[in-house]
């Protein structure tokens, strides 16, 4: 059987974001699979900020997407012809699996390609059960070390890792302040149970922070860096954590470094601590998030939601909604 | 018996470096002393940059020096008068004795004024034995955690406290690459044993640290913060943990705070720690390091060396020589 794969390769180097042209879309026909291999069927591929970073010629925590390469993504497949033991047809897959329709891997060198019992919806488990998910659960838990009581404050809040710790703090009895843009997203917060939310595009965060959180911060889980970031340092409390988890203000864009925050000092003052994370390093153990995750969900304590385009030609403009802040929850794509 | 005490109240705030005219020399004879009461006549002041912030009308870890104040620093002194029981006369104490040639004070609010056995002349262990002495050694070795092999990064480095820690940093196995201004300080720390200098008044410290530091920094004890803070965190390795003691580049004027790092997303990269600490903290349990550092100086393994004025009246030219690092070695002033 001749199975076509269609698969967006990187063109070139993309500037702030992204364009269709940055990109090409070809179709190729698969060739038969080696020993060893198995050839996927992509269902649902995964939109995080860090893969803006990829596209570009930056050393990283995972080599530059090369010129004519697959555009790398997470996301999840079912096996549709196994020669690997590891694998049977029918399986569902979670991993790299990039942009295109289907994909060949040996799935063997490193455990990036991991076996998913179909416990909730697909896009359920690329959500909250997937690396966005387990970000939030080990920054939040190991790095931040959450006491009742303690004020969390989480930026890029209504984003897929933002809302699951948003959550999780609260489960841990905290005291949550939640930033967002626009009212729809912070009504949302309000509902999943943050305890106070601020809408940067509609208020001065700069002025409104200070009002909010009269008891000052103890933990910051960042996403978004730059100017939400100098002004949280103000507010801090001793001993505070600001864990740093991605900083989308800056676009994920090389040529674009912003300035960085002026009072830094503020961390000699408060003796406190600034700490940046991969997901990548807890996934060897992510088996405990992933259990406490799920039965959240099936509890209800967990509330979620998704933002799934379609069709595979949509990839690059849905890659874009993560940095016009357009995607309502977990960005997904459905081939 | 009537003493004349001479001292330095603040008159106003001083932009970047002091003027003798923001401050305001003035004589006076001193009451006799109150029953809890201690006198004691000031023998040398120690000069270190967060006096300078400490001028600023800025809230902080310590309340700012009012106006018509005298102006706050540490010194050792000794008890000509005692109407405590805690002190003798003859006592040697080491406190918060102010620019002045005596100090009247209850001395049991708190810890600060603590009485020292004469075990090394005055200057060296107002140095090595005070609290950048405690700084350097609770800062490196509980945050720091340094593991033999490691390279260590010192800015500030023939400062008081920067000498001590790439000493403290070498004898710990580390590989210890120093950053200072001129060939006479780079010099000394490479008799102090630093395995490399950066001399950062005649090379280029963001062309030079790249080669020097072949397999990057683990730890960075940072002194000045600024540029060179934002040169380091392109070159830390994983795990690195960046210690934050103080930012002389910023002159601790709180009128003229320069940019931040803009690759504070190396941090994320690199899952490495920026943590913030005050020698405050560590006070109370100092006796740890006051007996390992001792026993390193009568060993001969710590190298230290003393910058120091003399006259009262030089109080504020003094504390400009850190700033525009003048000082050679920990800067004292002798009454």
């Amino acid at each position: 059987m001749e199975i076509e794969n269609r698969k967006w390769i990187l063109k070139e180097r993309p500037q702030g974001l992204v364009k269709d042209s940055d990109f090409e879309l070809i179709a190729e026909t698969l060739p038969a699979i080696n020993e060893g291999e198995i050839l996927i069927e992509n269902l649902y591929l995964s939109f995080d900020p860090t893969q803006r970073g990829w596209l570009n010629d930056v050393p990283g925590y995972l080599p530059p997407v090369q010129i004519g390469e697959v555009v790398r993504s997470g996301g999840m497949g079912r096996v549709i012809e196994s020669k690997n033991a590891a694998y049977n047809v029918g399986d569902l897959v979670f991993g790299f699996v990039g942009w295109q329709s289907h994909c060949i891997t040996k799935a063997e060198d490193d455990d990036r390609f991991r076996v998913i019992p179909e416990l909730l919806p697909i896009p359920t488990m690329l959500n909250v059960m997937g690396t966005t998910g387990i970000t939030a659960y080990y920054g939040l838990l190991e790095l931040g070390k959450p006491q009742p009581g303690e004020t969390v404050l989480v930026s890029g809040a209504a984003g897929a890792t933002g809302s699951v710790v948003v959550q999780i703090a609260k489960l841990k009895g905290c005291h949550v302040i939640a930033i967002a843009g626009g009212k729809e997203k912070c009504d949302w917060l309000k509902e999943a149970g943050a305890d106070d939310v601020i809408d940067y595009k509609n208020s001065n965060v700069h002025e409104e922070l200070p009002k909010i959180a009269k008891n000052g911060i103890d933990i910051y889980f960042d996403n978004v860096g730059g100017d939400i970031l100098e002004t949280v340092l103000s507010h801090i409390n001793i001993n505070a954590r600001v864990l740093l988890c991605g900083g989308i203000s800056s676009g994920y864009d090389a040529s674009t470094l912003p300035d960085g925050p002026r009072n830094l000092f503020s961390l000699i003052i408060k003796r406190a601590t600034m700490q940046g994370f991969l997901v990548l390093d807890y996934l060897p153990r992510s088996q405990k998030a992933l259990e406490d995750i799920a039965s959240w969900i099936l509890e209800g304590k967990l509330q979620h939601r998704e933002d799934i385009q379609e069709g595979i030609e949509n990839c690059p403009q849905t890659l874009n909604r993560l940095f016009t802040g357009d995607n309502k929850g977990k960005q997904l794509l459905k081939i």
